[in-house]
C-alpha cells in the first residue's frame, strides 16, 4: 500500500475543498452575514494549509498507486470531505448539531437532498450557499474535479477515476484521465451555466438560480423554500424538469454531440431506455393525478417534474406526491431503485445496470432449454463480456443485501415501516424524499443520531458505489501482497 | 416438442389430483356433510376418468423428453391442477366466486395460505379439508408424487424433478428418479405422522390434528381458526413451532440421518445458517415483544413461532405481529424474502442462495483488489462452480424485476403501499400473510378479481421458481429446433 500517495492525494483534497468553500464567504459577504463569512473565510483558509501541507510533506513519493490505492483514496476523501465541509455548518451556527451537520453534508455532497432541517427558510444564505454548492461538488466528483487541475496526475489516476464514477463501465472519453476530467467538468460548468441563465429570465434572483442549478446539475435536491419547487411559476418547473433530465444522461454523450458525432450519441440504449421510461411512467402518472390536479396541463407538468426528479434522484418535487393515489406512489417507489444513466450524476442503480440485469436474467432461459448453447448478452450494441456480466449481477447481490441491513438497523426507530424502507431505500440511492414521514414535506429531522449515522453511511455506500468504502475497511485491502 | 408425452404425463397429473380428491370426500361423509361429499366423489370420478382417457390415448408414445418438456410439463400442470382443484370448491357452495375459489386452490398448492376468507369457520369440513390437503400435495410437489407412484418414469423424469422441485441445485439422493421421489414422499408422509399424533397428545381432534399436519407439512398455513394458531394451548405452538422448522429443513438431510452419516448431515452449512438466522431473530424479536407479551416465556414462544412461521413461509400466526413494535415487523419483512433450506417443502429464495449470493458479492471485493487472481466461491465444503454461481444472481435478477412488476401491477388497488409490496412479497415467496391490511389477522378478501390473478400467478412464479412458467409461455421454447 502506498500510504504516502494516499496521504499526498488527500491533503490535495482538502486544500481543493478549503479553496471552494471560498464561493460561500463571498455569497456571505454579499448579503453581509458578517459572522458567517468569516466563519467560511476561516475554514477556507484552515482547511487549505493543513490540505497542503500535508500535501507538501508527502510530495516527494512514488506515484504508483493499483486499483486498492484508488478506492482508500477515494473512500477516505469522501469521510475526510464530509467532516471538513460539515465544520462551518455548525460553527456558523445553520446547523449546530454537529450529526446534523455531518448528515447534511453527506447529503449534499452525495447529491441525496435528504434533510434534517425543519425550517430551510431560517439558513443563512452563505449556510444554504454551500448546502446546494455541496451538491454541485459531489455530481461529478471532486477527485475528478482534483485531476483536472492538478498537473501531475499520472496515467495511473484512471483508479481513483473509477472508484469515484458510478456505472457499471468508466470509460475515458480521450486518452488522458487528466484531459477527460477537464472535459467532463467543462461540459458540466457549461451545462451549469446554461440552466443559470434559463432561471434568471424565469424572474429568479442570481442566488436563487445558482442554489437551484448546482442542486439540478449535481441531482442534490436541495433548495430554499419549504414546498421545494412547488410554489416557482410552471416556467421554472419545465427549466428544472428539462435540465433533470439533461443532467441524467450519460456525459460522454455530450461530447459526442460536441464532436458533431451525432448519430452515435443518439444511437445509445440506455438513452432510448431513459427516455422511454420517462415517457410512459409519466404519462400513467398524469393520468392517474388527473383528479387531483386542476386540468391536464397541470398534471402532465406535475407528473413530468416528478418522474425526472425521482428517475433522476435529484429529489426536488412540485407537489405533495405523498397524498397522490396509489398507483402513483408505487411508481414513485419502483422508480427510487432505477436512476439515471451511467456517467452522469445521478445515483440509483443505473439504467444501464438494470438493462444489463433484465438481460442476463432473459439470457437464462436460453440456458435452460439449450443447456450447451452460447448465449451472448448484447449491449449498446456489443456482445458484453462475462465479467461485466457477472459484475453488475454481483454488485445488485451486494446493494440488495445491505439495502436490507440498513432497512433493519432503522427498525427502531418509532416510524412506520413505509417510512423507514422508504427513507433507507430514498438515500441509497441518492434520492432524498420517501413516502410517509420522509415525504417531500417530511424530512429527516426526527431520526435518532444512530439513525441518522447509518443513513449518512447508506448515502456515501450509494454515491460511491458501494466498493470503495467497504474495501477502505477492509483488512483484505491493508494486508501485504 | 413431443406433445404427446406432455399430454399423457399431464393426464396422469389430473387423474392423481381426482384420486386424491376421495380423502375430502371421505371426510365430509364423515361429518355427514352429504352435498359436499357428493360434489368431492364427482368431482374426483370425473376428474379421474378424464385424466385416464387422456393418458390411455397417448399411451404409445415415445417416453424420451427434454428439459423444455420438463417445463411445460411442470407449468401447464400446475395450472390444470389450480383449475381442477377450484371447481369442488365452488360447486359445494364454500367459495362460489370462481376467482375466489381459483386464487385459494392456488394459495394451497403454492403452499401459500393466503386466503380470501372472511369467515374461515363457514367452511364445510370437507371444503376445509381439501383446501389443508392442497397444501400437502403442493409441498413436496404433484409431479414428485407421481412419479413415487407410476412405474413408466424414465431417466429422464429428472428433467421433470428439477422443474418442480425447488432450490439452486437439485440432487437425486439415490441413483434412479423414480426411487428418490419415492423416499421424499415416505420422509414426507413420516414426518406428518408423527406431527399429527404430537398433536394428538395436545388434545386436538384428528380432523384439526391433519388439518394443521397438512399446513405444517407443506409449510402453508392455512387454518380453520380466525386467529389461526392463537388460541390453541401453548404446547400445540410449540409442536407447531418444532415441526415448521423440521419442514424447513433440506430433505436430504434427512436421508443421510436414515443412513445413519450423521457427520455428513449436521455439517451441513445451509442448516447451520438457517438455524443462525432463526435462533437470532428469535432472540432479538422475543427482547423487543417484551413489553407486548406477559411474561418472557410467552415472548419467547410468540417470537419464535412466528419466526419459524416466516422462515420457512409457512404463514400461521400465534399473535398478531401486526401491532408488535417496529424492530420485530421490521425483521418479519426481511425474513419475508428469505425462505427455508433448498430440497424442503418451504418457498422463498432459500436460505443457500441468499448465502451463496452473499458470498458472490463478497468475491467481487478480492476480485476488484487482486484483478488477476483466481477467487473460487465456497460452499457445503465444496468450490461453486462458475455456472452455479451465475445461476443464482440471474435468478435474483430476474425475481427482483418480476416482484417489481407484481407490486406495479398491484399499484392501483385501493390500499396503502405497505400493504400492496407485503401482499406482493408474502404471495410472490409462498408465506401468506403480510402486513398492515394483508397482516394475520387480515386477508386478500377486498383486492379486486385483477389483482387476484395476479396475485395467483405471483404464487405459481414463486413456487415453481420463476422459470417453468416463463418458458411455457415463451415462444423460444415452442420454436422448432
Amino acid at each position: 500500500m502506498n500510504y504516502k500517495m494516499i496521504c499526498r492525494t488527500l491533503g490535495n483534497i482538502v486544500t481543493l475543498e478549503g479553496a471552494l468553500m471560498l464561493l460561500p464567504a463571498v455569497c456571505a459577504l454579499c448579503y453581509a452575514e458578517w459572522k458567517v463569512a468569516l466563519v467560511f473565510l476561516c475554514a477556507a483558509a484552515s482547511a487549505s494549509l493543513a490540505g497542503f501541507a500535508v500535501s507538501r510533506l508527502f510530495h516527494k513519493c512514488d506515484r504508483t498507486i493499483y486499483a486498492r490505492e484508488g478506492f482508500v483514496i477515494v473512500g477516505l476523501a469522501w469521510i475526510l470531505m464530509s467532516l471538513a465541509g460539515a465544520v462551518p455548518l455548525v460553527l456558523c451556527g445553520d446547523i449546530p448539531s454537529p450529526v446534523d451537520a455531518f448528515f447534511e453534508t453527506v447529503s449534499g455532497l452525495t447529491t441525496t437532498g435528504a434533510s434534517i432541517l425543519t425550517d430551510v427558510t431560517a439558513l443563512s444564505h452563505g449556510g444554504a450557499f454551500w448546502r446546494s454548492f455541496t451538491h454541485w461538488i459531489g455530481g461529478m466528483g471532486v477527485l475528478v474535479l482534483m485531476m483536472a487541475i492538478l498537473s501531475d496526475s499520472t496515467g495511473r489516476s484512471i483508479h481513483i477515476m473509477r472508484a469515484e464514477m458510478p456505472g457499471p463501465v468508466v470509460d475515458k472519453i480521450v486518452p488522458r484521465v487528466k484531459d477527460t476530467a477537464k472535459i467532463l467538468y467543462l461540459m458540466y460548468i457549461g451545462l451549469t451555466l446554461t440552466e443559470v441563465v434559463f432561471l434568471l429570465f424565469g424572474g429568479m434572483s442570481l442566488y436563487e438560480a445558482l442554489i437551484h442549478s448546482f442542486g439540478t446539475a449535481g441531482t442534490g435536491g436541495f433548495g430554499i423554500r419549504p414546498d421545494s419547487i412547488g410554489s416557482y411559476s410552471p416556467y421554472i418547473q419545465w427549466v428544472i424538469t428539462v435540465f433533470m433530465l439533461l443532467f441524467g444522461v450519460n456525459f460522454n454523450l455530450y461530447y459526442l454531440l460536441l464532436l458533431r458525432r451525432f448519430r452515435s450519441a443518439l444511437r445509445s440504449e440506455e438513452l432510448h431506455i431513459y427516455l422511454c421510461i420517462v415517457l410512459v411512467v409519466t404519462g400513467i402518472m398524469a393520468w392517474n393525478i388527473r383528479g387531483v390536479m386542476g386540468s391536464a396541463g397541470e398534471s402532465l407538468r406535475h407528473a413530468a417534474f416528478q418522474v425526472a426528479s425521482i428517475v433522476t434522484t435529484t429529489g426536488y418535487s412540485s407537489a405533495d406526491f405523498n397524498l397522490w393515489p396509489g398507483l402513483s406512489r408505487t411508481l414513485i417507489f419502483i422508480l427510487l431503485f432505477v436512476g439515471g444513466c451511467a456517467g452522469s450524476t445521478a445515483g440509483g442503480l443505473k439504467i444501464s445496470r438494470v438493462a444489463i440485469l433484465f438481460k442476463c436474467a432473459r439470457r437464462e432461459f436460453r440456458k435452460l432449454l439449450h443447456p450447451r448453447s452460447v448465449a451472448t448478452v448484447r449491449f449498446e450494441g456489443k456482445p458484453l463480456d462475462e465479467a461485466t456480466q457477472t459484475g453488475v449481477m454481483r454488485y445488485f447481490a451486494l446493494y440488495s443485501l445491505l439495502l436490507a441491513a440498513v432497512i433493519l438497523l432503522l427498525g427502531g426507530e418509532p416510524f412506520d415501516l413505509e417510512t423507514n424502507v422508504t427513507a433507507a431505500i430514498s438515500c441509497f440511492n441518492n434520492v432524498g424524499p420517501g413516502l410517509s414521514a420522509v415525504g417531500p414535506m417530511g424530512g429527516y429531522a426526527d431520526y435518532s443520531p444512530f439513525a441518522k449515522l447509518i443513513l449518512s453511511a447508506a448515502m456515501l455506500f450509494g454515491r460511491l458505489e458501494i466498493y470503495p468504502l467497504i474495501l477502505t475497511f477492509s483488512p483484505l485491502t491493508w494486508r501485504r501482497k
